[in-house]
């Protein structure tokens, strides 16, 4: 991408209304604007971001078996009455009336609306078990949104919700979503501890939430020292297999947010014990027929009988997500972009824009780059060099490709790695073999 | 995709609510679901479809040299008093009350937003001409939705907004997406009528409809008969020429819907004008300075002047086009998926499940399919023949292959074309030559 046709409005300051880092970047970075309190635009840079963390989330969901559907955003109240929520969520919920006066409402989450599907369509076990999920945008009515998209109104969530015939399968679809979240957060570049949770207005008997440790984190959470290096063994999970043993590498550990927190259940790891701040990302539930008794979401079992579906689901805040890695990784000039979430690999920076020789080694570079199928951003704009760097830094892609005069004259090119802050000086060939086989 | 781990809750009978074909087959095939007036949740044969044409348009967007962002489906009722359409707007506005009793509202469209996105970053004519796009849900609240995803009140549409420093440009910025529009339908196998059309309450002095022509289709429409069968020259679009003379071979043919058609303007045309039905699936717009003067969205131009930027906006109704292409391809029995979108391109169906041999053919077919990449559904359900085969045609993928215990007496294989109804019998290898070169 040439930076030149790339929509990219950095700020130079830092914006008053942002406290947090990641909120401060991202408005510096040209990735978000707001719209309205806690509403957000995603200008380009944000926009492709959000959409790789989406499409890994997306790709892992389907490799463990989910169905992909897609719900829309606005919901009939008359699901809610049903299942006894709709008084219960309170101000959060932002209800609306239609031009004919009916209740509708702004999904916060889907439990009622993907009951309402399947008690239309499935009446079988032979049907089960099922797994259906969807991206789309929610919306909380938060008294205080602040923190950019960390904690806005508006949000993306991938959420997914079993079905099954009995508990233990329904233990089953939990444990497959539990070991999928510790998949698709690695895929991205992070770090997530599974912690004991509250289950709040989604209920149940069993949830975990997946926390990602940051210094600016909103939590306080407590976590045995090994599980923070702890990595199970991702390679050989089949999501065929039983993976009750897996699961419980992680959860043998003792990992809790403060509100679940209990010193007395750890007199033996105390020593071993952190307390570190933490940034919920994912959180899931079992909850069993909390909503498919009152909504009569019912199935024939393998005998005859006639029971509730047994259910759980599974939410990951994909826009949150964004801000997360930021926290998570960034130093006091920018943003440093994990390799497998980040915009583009490389950046070219042409330090002297209308100098022939740069010009043409730094397409030259852009050209075969793009030939090689590599993800590169070339600032061509006619800024000064020093602002080149500093949004270099900003915007914060791995691998900086710096081409100067000096550069030119000592036929060196300076290659700056984002996050060590190294720069290696390489010949022309040299380069060409670094970005080839790196 | 094993039939038996994919939702696809068919129905036998033909639904009682709808009306048109698009909608009945939609229901029938499992694609949609109705959630509440006009709203709808997408099974997930319907979100592949629908996720099909979404590439594909952001796809031509991107080629044009459009740059993505995502905005918000709730918008600040703030920047609708600006621009006076606040008022305008009427009952399909659908206006909401956060809980600080502040005013939103569901974007209808969004010339409002990403005129504020502009005005906050963009101030020099150095920084034009600028495209920015979105694919986003927007909501209106139609007095009687109806038709399924043809008439519904939440819908997803691809929005684009064009900026430039003078009139000339900005109709240069129209003609790009005019040119890209006609392709981005050609690639979806649709054909595309121009007409030139009212603005409505976007307004300007410009605009065109695209038409795809359907006997159900939902207006009246006059069109020229060699505009039908014109195809202009798609393979030589360059994005950065000057596209005037590629827009005028369409233009210059007569084409116009019921309300802008007018008999005096055609008396030499007479004579090839078609009267026909069509269903609109692409809007676009030269509005100039409508919006960018009231929300003093200016620039400096080339002398130094400060003034209101030019402006058009573009969108194309990409859930109301999965109904459309329904519309346009589908015959007694199903849907008829042109290639270019269809799910899939092969469903393998096992007449006779639980023979070995059938089942044997069938997976090593299935597998030898996927291993090339094929797109394939395979009917591993243990249903009965006659179901399977009316299945297939009601989900209209282009090529069936029928495995059955005749056929595996004698060697000879059917592949049934769905279009035509035509089915060769093939040996083993000629089906593997079949799929692999087809």
């Amino acid at each position: 991408m040439l930076l030149t046709r790339f929509f990219l409005p950095v700020l130079k300051e830092n914006p008053k209304e942002a406290e947090i880092i990641s909120h401060i970047y991202m408005l510096r970075a040209g990735m978000i604007q707001q719209s309205a309190s806690g509403i957000y635009s995603w200008l380009p840079l944000g926009k492709i971001v959000l959409e790789k963390i989406t499409e890994i989330c997306r790709q892992e969901m389907i490799k463990s078996g989910a169905n992909e559907i897609l719900m829309p955003t606005l919901q009939s109240a008359e699901i809610w009455k049903e299942s006894g929520r709709y008084e219960d969520y309170g101000k959060e919920m932002l209800r609306i009336k239609d031009r004919n006066n009916r209740n509708l409402l702004y999904g916060p989450t889907n439990e009622e609306l993907v009951t309402e599907i399947f008690r239309t369509h499935v009446k079988s076990y032979k049907e089960l078990p099922l797994n259906l999920f969807h991206i789309q945008w929610k919306f909380r009515d938060e008294l205080r949104p602040r923190f950019g998209v960390m904690r806005g109104r508006e949000f993306l969530m991938k959420d997914a919700y079993s079905f099954d015939v009995d508990y233990k399968s329904s233990i089953d679809s939990y444990n497959k979503m539990f070991m999928a979240y510790m998949q698709l957060f690695k895929k991205m570049g992070l770090k997530a501890i599974p912690m004991k949770a509250d289950t709040g207005p989604i209920g149940g008997d069993l949830s975990h939430e997946f926390i990602i440790i940051a210094d600016t984190g909103e939590s306080e959470v407590y976590v045995e020292k090994e599980l923070l290096n702890f990595e199970g063994s991702f390679a050989s999970i089949n999501y065929n297999d039983d993976l009750q043993e897996e699961v419980n590498k992680f959860t043998s550990f003792y990992a809790a947010t403060e509100e679940k927190h209990n010193p007395s259940n750890i007199s033996d790891v105390n020593n071993n014990l952190i307390k570190a701040r933490g940034i919920e990302v994912g959180h899931i539930f079992h909850f069993g027929q909390k909503y498919s008794l009152p909504m009569k979401a019912n199935i024939s079992d393998t005998i005859g009988n006639n029971i509730p579906v047994f259910m759980g689901s599974y939410g990951v805040g994909l826009s949150r997500l964004v801000g997360a890695v930021i926290e998570a990784n960034h130093d006091d000039k920018g943003i440093i972009w994990p390799k497998e979430i980040t915009p583009w690999d490389y950046n070219i920076i042409n330090l002297k824009s209308g100098d022939d020789e740069c010009e043409k080694i730094c397409l030259n570079l852009y050209k075969i780059m793009n030939k090689n199928s590599l993800k590169v951003l070339y600032d061509d704009t006619d800024e000064r060099a020093g602002t080149k760097l500093a949004r270099a830094d900003l915007i914060g892609l791995p691998y900086q490709i710096i081409i100067g005069p000096k550069g030119i004259k000592d036929q060196l090119y300076d290659v700056k790695f984002r996050k060590s802050g190294d720069i290696s000086r390489l010949s022309y060939d040299e380069l060409l073999n670094f970005v080839q086989t790196n």
